[in-house]
């Protein structure tokens, strides 16, 4: 059967100060119609994949939970320790229930504008896994030449809307990422990929043999004592694992990768700037996420909690957010440079806004 | 007997959001050391005239005397109706205490870099007051030709620091500030002035009769009752009465007006760019009256209340203001126009941050 796993861990520095230690990025509501991105990401895997698993860390789950509600189904893990770790206790968890599980697995922190295709193509890449029992990365097709991401360079056509992967690139620089777009067939990595559960639970085998020995131990203890003995023993286990993403991990080792590509509207909300691709903005430009008076101001990404106001007078082309109790001002340019003021921020001491 | 008195009115709208209508401008702790505006004054008034009156409107006296404490001397007016009323019931007040009485003016809400100046001048005011019984205004050397202020055309020198008013000049535009200042022998009215109690008195009635019999009403009110009973008629005289300031009542059409020039490190405190002039700045320019993270950031003016952080990234020459449930960002070259946004936010029935 299929299923969907969301990854929820922690960071979303650059959208500091509405992303903070307490509330990572995924319990920001910056979904279309206020919702938060975990709640939209919810929605969207149950809907394309089915039943959908949220894995978070220990110091996340509180918050996860009452932000999906007492019903979620929600896996802690005891401490964060990257994606790799996070997708073999999913495909752990999975296999316990249904051995025969292929999972859809989707990070809890991106926006998709076009949820049909998006449906379709993880329809697309979910019925791949189940029949030829391979990894299936999803390839957004680019729309700029962006060295911020990953790329995937594909391979040969194996049939409609599917083709082999040629290799995984790692964030490029400018001229290679133009290149790369220019040249035509090398997509973005979203990560976004669906495999069946024991097919990623050997391949982390074979790629992290001490990750996947702790998932086999895991597993045991599962099937022995359940979900408490498995818990009891995840936090034995999982202080030690090495902690690795499951792009660097698995997908650019595993040996006949599959992709199919798509056209979703996909954005990674990376910054304060990428409201202005997922938001609509006014006649002069601005996207207003807050009450306020916008006065001879163009083009400026303004976000505010409820109850508070916002006013900008003579200024074109900022990011103004006001979120509990921090204010950030920086040019809509240099939105990814936030990162910065929160370093200078723990750097002097401020720990306690970030 | 030398006394001060300190008009307190509302507004401040240009230092919008931490001025609102139920915190006006003297209450904002803008003065060095985070001390208040009116405090500040009331401290440099007691030094260099003596026991000090503070008038206000009834609806900002429990802020007022809870911020200089309960042995401060207050009066309340039933209404705001301009300075020309509010000098003229300090006039009766200090009258019934001391028929010789001779009062010192001060607004509550400007800054004084230069206060041992300041004392002088003010001394020295008192003295012409009390020697030829005038109204005897204080001039601020002009640093800059600043169209936003009223100016006072000096006539013949009278004495050492004691000059002739040939004539008030209301807020010239920018070709007349240059001409003027440039010429030399024009002076900034900062409002500050001394002049017997009786004699404003006596100008009051000749030259705003409307005001000057309520005025006697109140002082046989006063005279008759007691403090209450003054009160009672005051609150039945008072909503009649011209809202009129001083200047405009009294002073420009009095005759044998004086003079005492200062230099004073004389500020307004007009608009938010006018931190600059009486905070220290860092080595980039700017002023911080904020915790944060400053990074790339020079010649701003960042203000934020206790226990909030502001971080700018990248910007120059803006005002960031942090204050209660609003924020406002506008270039310190257009902070004048402050105004304009809260007339935005009140036309949006946005009242509520006002």
């Amino acid at each position: 059967m299929r299923y969907g796993v969301i990854l929820a861990g922690g960071g979303g520095t650059r959208l500091w100060p509405a992303s903070r230690r307490a509330r990572p990025k995924p319990l920001l509501p910056l979904a279309p119609g206020g919702a938060t991105l975990i709640a939209a990401t919810l929605r969207r895997a149950e809907r394309a994949a089915g039943p959908t698993l949220v894995v978070t860390a220990a110091e996340m789950e509180p918050a996860v939970r009452a932000e999906l509600g007492s019903d979620a189904w929600i896996l802690a893990e005891p401490v964060g320790r990257n994606t790799a770790a996070a997708v073999g206790l999913a495909a752990v968890a999975l296999m316990a229930r249904d051995p025969d599980a292929v999972m859809a697995v989707f990070p809890a922190d991106h926006h998709i504008a076009d949820e049909d295709a998006f449906t379709a193509v993880v329809a697309r890449a979910l019925a791949a896994a189940e029949s030829s029992r391979a990894i299936v990365s999803i390839g957004v097709v680019p729309t700029r030449p962006e060295p911020g991401f990953g790329y995937i360079e594909l391979g040969e056509e194996l049939g409609p809307g599917l083709r082999a992967v040629r290799r995984f690139v790692e964030k490029p620089d400018a001229a290679a990422a133009l290149s790369m777009v220019a040249a035509g067939g090398h997509l973005w990595n979203a990560g976004i990929f669906a495999c069946p559960a024991e097919r990623m639970l050997e391949e982390i085998e074979q790629h992290l043999p001490d990750t996947g020995r702790a998932l086999s131990e895991i597993a045991a203890a599962l099937a022995a004592g359940g979900e408490e003995a498995a818990a009891a023993r995840a936090a034995e286990l999982y202080p030690a694992l090495p902690a690795i993403s499951i792009d660097h991990g698995v997908l650019e080792k595993a040996g006949d990768l599959l992709c199919v590509p798509g056209e979703l509207g996909w954005n990674d909300v990376g910054a304060w700037s990428a409201l202005a691709e997922i938001e609509p903005a006014d006649p002069d430009g601005n996207v207003r996420l807050a009450e306020g008076a916008l006065v001879d101001a163009r083009g400026n990404i303004v976000l505010a909690d409820p109850g508070r106001v916002v006013a900008l007078v003579g200024v074109e082309g900022l990011v103004v957010v006001q979120a509990g109790d921090a204010v950030l001002v920086v040019p809509r340019a240099r939105a990814q440079e936030v990162r910065a003021a929160v370093a200078a921020l723990e750097a002097a001491g401020l720990d306690r806004y970030l």
